[in-house]
């Protein structure tokens, strides 16, 4: 069994990494951190856990993080790079499911995230984690950025397409569509059930911090320049995200179902329907499962990718233990083998 | 007071033109016809008209409505055009809330509807009911078309871009999401609330009745061809439709906000928010407003526009009174001045 | 027109006195206050007002409140009754929608509410404002105590029950669910739309607010003492009380539907189903009626009472209205005349 | 592993069996059977399933089922009854979810179903499925009667006060709130989205059909006769039933607390929550719990027990599991071990 802490369980990201890893059979949680919630029992807070996890939130000095083998950090923006050089040091290895480590460039992230970087020099050892284009590199890391929900669901979308150079990568258009738990699980009038239930709209139109992220490794796997139209929507449903990605296609003569298919065809969580299908949030709701479809309703418009995914699994929880697996060098789909829940 | 008659007032358009005629200053609501509910009081199967609307649904046949002033139909599409010819002899006007007068082709009618047109020689005299583009048509109009839900939402947004020449109309993208309601009251597995609650998904991406009708006018706006990409979502709340707009600027000297702005000055039932701004479906809720923001996110790449409205209300049953008003020389906000319901 | 305004405007009964009052024929409406939201436009809280109140957000000191005829006080519970006495020294008549003249009791309104009360000395002047059972002392008060959203539906199901002596006033149980925007704008974790949505539970079983009030008021109606169990619960929906009302009958002799017909023949918000009828919350959304039914299941069990309301409308704002126009003289339904929304 | 077949799986009963029989280590699914569904992949009508049950529905003709050592039956009422002798012979074990050999009585199943009870001399062998009273008869049972999900919960919560004597149980009552997906998969328009969405309401008061069984249950654990109101409620959300039970205390002096946790200390699935807390139906989604809490608000009133379960698994085919896991003598647990889903 792998020792593993979670610092900073309070908040969405945290329960779901709970309720995962209560089940996974080759991980033994040992310390769950939160300054707010200390003293708490965990089953208190989440009682979806009471019976699974007997476990109390310490802060995370009680925690004795540098003896566990594994650290996933879910907190705040801004935490986990003040952290992880410690841990790194102690020997342990880092699963940070917020952006610290995600951009490369710590110019960049300072102008997005409006902090300057604690340890810019990490930022290069960071393996993105995202194992459908980085798995040899996560293997082996000692920090892993786990990807953001949208950037998720947006690069598994337009990455067969850019990988073969088969749509113009100055006009994409990325409309993205979440659940209100991409917001978390703090108090903000926004996301009240009167406010957010019954609704729909579009945010931050002028730019949302997931926009560099997705721009970055959309120029990665493209080897070139990238300009991308990202719009946000928040949508009256718990979970999920459901991405419609729109590019306008340089020649008319792939398959971009076959392209599709065989790009995805050894990947364990990512499910290519068939021609003409719509994929469903709900069909991954609780699972790490992405699924897509490829359309392309006229000749001479562009193709449109669907794609969902459950924001707090494959877009958070779900990605991290997947990323665990692939460092543990187990299957990557332990613990993470359960159908969504439908209805 | 003009008398008025609706025939197939059993399902959400029915109850949503009752609701608002009940409170019309102008109008007297003769009959209301449905021949499934035929006996049934309106109020018994819509309680929220108990005290409002004394009266019981009855077949066409019994309704008198040649003696009506204005007859609106709210039937399934392919039955008021076996009406309406009978309707207009005996002198009633007409406004058809289904499609059957939408499109002036009868040959993409039938194509997109899948029946022979009945009454194919109406379809030049039937005035699009879109006031904002169609007013003078209307006011003299014995038939009235009024137009589609998803129409509304995105002629309006699309409207001034395309009247100014103001965009590329071979790359025109519609990104709709709209409330279940759009689907109607009739029992199906796919709208209930088990099925279509916590969950996002397009649906007729290779194909949806409202193309055609979209096209056909951003044709006659922009004079010229124009090549829609349109992709409906169904979204988990009852009312409201967010039309995502992309259309790719032709030159990029244009103030955007002062062209929505000045284009809409003297609409009663246009909003331009100020620049920047998200307008929420809930902010039109139950009213017949159009809400608008246009932005531009990156200076190289598409206008976005945000158009909001209530399908039942501007998308349909308060749009057919906005009709009414112009056809009978009133005030157009008569009986439509109240506001939306938040939260 | 009578000149109004209203203190504490900023939260959803603050929007819903505004949504109704804009079209309330016989209301000036001067100034709304708030001291959160001072100089905001109130159309950019709430956009559904746009076009309809043109108004902005004051300090209650800048509101010039002592030239206005009626002042409603939305306000917070503790904060009226600082406020009234000042108000009606000026002159005004004041329609308090908080909770701080409910109560006869100063002590019990200090043991449930936490805080000593300000003018104990206009308890007994205050009318209690559910016009149902007090038009009289409403019309010509100078201060009106509007009810709490569950006593009102609470005291119009058991109504008359207790006045007729049925049943036994020390076994009542009120089962009562409600919308989530019962417990106000507030960011609170606990009404997210991701703690409250797809969720039921309930709340405050030993004890809530509104049970002494209901109490009072049910003990002065029946004329003895009462012992009610009030058990509250959270239901994933924006608007509407559900009240459920179980009360065991003293003999069985009484025709309960009659009973209910009869005392509420003349009240023009309060509408009694057929028997065997099951009242829907939706049915009174937006509007100010309260519906109910009444039930014997069995003949040797209790009598059930069903009664929704709309929390916001007869629950809050439009009862609040209610008393103004029963204040002022004027036909009750005066500006409250329109139809729910449904769906 | 243990074969086993699921006749009429096309439900949400059907799909959630599936869900979890997908990850349950003793049991290999060898057939699923849909007259309406033949030919289609289980991963074409519930994409969840997808890559978890490589099946194709059949009929119950082509199902082989008489091979099968266990046959789960999730058809509508009246199918069962007429399936069960054959298997019987056959040598299957029968678990029957619907409500067909719930009643021991065959009068009563056809004065509330409608139809003459086709085998009523299996009435007797059946073992009622509730593993907290009845373990020992499930573990040798031929043919379990899987409760219906508003018994469990309200059975749940009774029982402790039952079996002890400490209230009359001549006035007890189920005030019980269900969600939709209790009302199953079929297009009906009373469970649309835009009926059910946004709403509550009480039906069938006069008489629902789980009485009867709840009668008989509580009859036989309290050794006589007893009088039940039971009041469902329609809920809008997916998952869930929150029962809240009220029963008058027969004396004073119990410790109510105390016996609801040793009557259930050693029960896996079921929880009692710590003394004033509330039990919320998200806290169960998912999952095969019944969590409980106990309460007596005033000292002269009635017990409240608050009780929920996810109707479709402790209400339905979780229990099934569970009660297959008695009779193979597998831990009780297995397969039912994940946590419930939270947000």
């Amino acid at each position: 069994m792998v020792s593993a802490a979670i610092v900073g369980g309070s908040g969405y990201t945290g329960v779901e990494l709970m309720r995962l890893l209560a089940t996974h059979p080759e991980v033994k949680l040992q310390a769950v951190t939160s300054r707010a919630q200390r003293g708490v029992a965990v089953g208190d807070l989440f009682p979806n856990l009471r019976g699974h996890l007997d476990m109390v939130y310490c802060d995370p000095e009680e925690a004795s993080l540098e003896d566990c083998e594994v650290v996933f950090c879910a907190t705040p923006n801004g935490t986990a790079m003040r952290m992880a050089p410690e841990l790194l040091r102690a020997g342990c290895r880092v699963v940070d499911l917020s952006a610290d480590f995600r951009l490369r460039d710590s110019g960049v992230w300072q102008q997005w995230y409006g902090l300057e970087h604690a340890c810019p020099e990490l930022l290069d050892e960071a393996a993105y984690g995202l194992p459908e284009i980085n798995r040899e590199a996560i293997r082996d890391a000692r920090l892993v950025a786990n990807p953001g929900c949208y950037p998720t669901s947006v690069q598994l979308g337009f990455l067969p397409l850019l990988e073969s150079g088969a749509v113009d990568t100055g006009r994409l258009i990325a409309d993205t569509k979440s659940g209100v738990s991409g917001a978390g699980r703090s108090a903000d009038t926004a996301t009240l059930l009167c406010e957010a239930g019954e609704n729909m709209k579009a945010y931050k139109v002028s730019g949302h911090r997931h926009l560099p992220e997705i721009e970055q490794q959309l120029r990665t796997v493209s080897k070139g320049p990238v300009n991308l139209t990202f719009v946000p929507h928040l949508t009256p449903m718990i979970r999920g995200i459901h991405a419609t990605l729109y590019a306008f296609p340089r020649n008319s003569s792939i398959d971009l179902q076959e392209l599709f298919e065989s790009r995805y065809a050894e990947e364990p969580f990512v499910d290519v329907l068939a021609a003409g299908a719509h994929p469903e949030t709900r069909s991954v709701r609780g699972s790490n499962v992405c699924r897509l479809a490829v359309h392309q309703p006229r000749e001479d418009g562009p193709v449109v990718v669907l794609s969902v995914i459950d924001n707090l699994v494959k877009g958070a929880a779900g990605q991290a233990i997947q990323n665990l697996n692939v460092m543990l060098g187990l299957d990557e789909s332990t613990g993470l083998s359960g159908p969504a829940m439908l209805p």
